[in-house]
């Protein structure tokens, strides 16, 4: 077991940081400003596994030109309401928010804007493109499909991809933000349980079909879990019987390759390997103007009024009722007021790649 | 245990019988068609809980005045891409049939069309709405609220609505037809179980907030489920804690309250209760165009050889990977050729219903 030692750090500084090293890979400055918002901002809601963390993976897709710095996304189909994007292999979240900022201006104009990408790249949390449209007082979805992850009920081998589903829409106090897998848990979360030697509380992973998996020092089947051949994957949102719903997370992974890959006719998850250079993910971005259905003032307000209902249920001792984004809420003002949490192992990585690139790295890091 | 005899019945002589039966409430001959052919689409397609034996709750609420047999469907607020029905608390199938059309039409005129509508009744299941615009050859989606039902996490007392989610596409061999509530299984589900005298075999009910109640002879807890200020409730998909997603079905079900509810500023979940004839559910159409991202049969051809490959998956010995819609085409098959299965408790009510109307009974069932 690895000691993991986590500090705090003041997130405009490390942003700064982000930014000149994106600059010095030869992204431009708003690209960089870009990349470096979404990944700070992954951290400041707590979500430390996408943040800061992924720009390791980056920099060597980045290396072994899985990410083509200079390639700009393009509109190969377009109606008022719609259009597909050809990503060209760019920096999936230079796509991503291309692709949202297209969505969002189709919905002003026109009510509602959905978009889907195809040869993107690793874009983060999908909740940030949705959050992108609720900022405009839109509501706003984002998914994305990925490599085979997902074991289909009663299936011995992966073939769908963690495939989220992220909503966001305007609401008091906090914007409600839905961004979930369709599998149980994403692959991320079974690596943070090994990294801390806890053993998984849930069926996460099956092996053949059926038996969990939940003994994290069992590393020969955790690693299978990156081997799409293998008799191991996760399970779906609902686990892997019917009786317990299984064939609903199934389902909803389909339905999000549908808004992927499939109206894109990009790659289906079933054709994504990580070492493929000629593949890459899809993503979809829908936006909606509530005001087309009417006054968006009072929907807001109805909505928030709701999911205020939903906290004040009464609740098991101890655990009060949580509506998606609350969560997110609190650990934005805490890390804003207090700095984000990177752990040492991650921030030496960094180091290294502002080294690497004739950054200067010590003033953003104290 | 009660013994309930199950017998088959040409579907074509009974959806003749429930025209019949329909138009002697005084629907007009195109709703009481309309009417017939979703109710036996229902049975054909093998959701037996959904079809004919729904009758009987109709006939109460025609009788009460929850439904108002006279009372149409109007359009409150439109653009190209969206509308907002006032359903006047007519018959939940014909509201559902009309904003459907609405939302083709739509489609077919500008891509995408989304509905959403207020004060209407129960509709049944969600699929048959989604797969009207699969006939036509585009995407749908259809979902509804209802009476408080679901747990949302950690709560003790129910608030959320079974809230489905359905979706269908047009696909080969077979329309994929997702179609599924957002609690772990719908309260019909439970009511199957009871009746058959089986324990429940996985956690659909909880108490207090995370207890399972399995067993079928707990008539004061399960009876509990109707009473929405009882502490027992539905499962969201994913059960009752954070570790196995128990917040993602929550969620999904909250998104199910935007796209009905809110939207149309009816009345969510919280606020309806079998009693009020004052109050009714809501629901959601959404029709999207294929053709506005790409070639229309290339998209169909893509998605239909992702399913195969889905299908074609080695599996778990003697349990088959089942892909949405598979299961429904298989009986819609073998019902049309055998005949629907109506057990002999629904047929005496329908009889009785018949006679009250003064509708000839005899020549449609033998």
């Amino acid at each position: 077991m690895v000691i993991i030692v986590v500090k705090r750090y003041d997130s405009e500084k490390i942003q700064e940081l982000i930014y000149n090293i994106y600059k010095a890979y030869g992204f431009t400055e708003e690209e960089s400003q870009e990349v470096a918002h979404m990944l700070i901002y992954t951290d400041l809601i707590g979500i430390e596994s996408h943040g800061v963390q992924r720009m390791i993976m980056y920099d060597d897709f980045i290396r072994n030109g899985k990410i083509r710095v200079h390639n700009k996304p393009e509109i190969v189909k377009e109606t008022d309401v719609s259009a597909v994007v050809d990503a060209h292999f760019g920096l999936g979240q230079l796509n991503g928010i291309y692709s949202m900022k297209l969505a969002i201006k189709k919905a002003k104009e026109h009510g509602i804007g959905m978009v889907t990408t195809r040869r993107s790249g690793h874009y983060g949390i999908a909740g940030y493109y949705a959050n992108m449209a609720a900022e405009e007082g839109l509501i706003g979805m984002s998914s994305c499909n990925s490599r085979p992850a997902m074991l289909p009920t009663h299936a011995t081998k992966a073939l769908v991809g963690t495939n989220p589903i992220a909503f966001a829409m305007p609401a008091k106090p906090n914007t409600f933000i839905f961004d979930a897998a369709t599998t149980t848990v994403p692959q991320g979360k079974i690596e943070v349980y090994r990294k801390l030697g806890k053993d998984l509380p849930a069926l996460w992973v099956a092996k053949d079909g059926e038996t969990p998996v939940n003994d994290h020092n069992d590393s020969v089947d955790l690693d299978l879990l990156r081997d799409p051949n293998a008799n191991v994957g996760l399970a779906p949102l609902g686990g892997v019987t019917e009786d317990t719903g299984s064939h609903k997370g199934f389902g909803l992974g389909v339905i999000v390759e549908v808004f992927t890959s499939i109206l894109s006719m990009g790659n289906t998850s079933s054709e994504i390997t990580p070492d493929d250079l000629s593949v890459g993910p899809c993503q979809s971005f829908t936006a909606i103007d509530p005001s087309i259905f009417g006054d968006k003032d009072a929907i807001i307000n109805k909505f928030s009024n709701y999911l205020q209902e939903i906290r004040d249920l009464p609740s098991v001792p101890g655990k009060p009722v949580i509506v998606a984004g609350d969560k997110e809420a609190t650990a934005y003002k805490d890390r804003s007021n207090n700095g984000i949490e990177i752990d040492d192992k991650t921030l030496a990585e960094v180091e290294g790649i502002a080294d690497r690139l004739g950054v200067s790295y010590e003033q953003f890091v104290k």
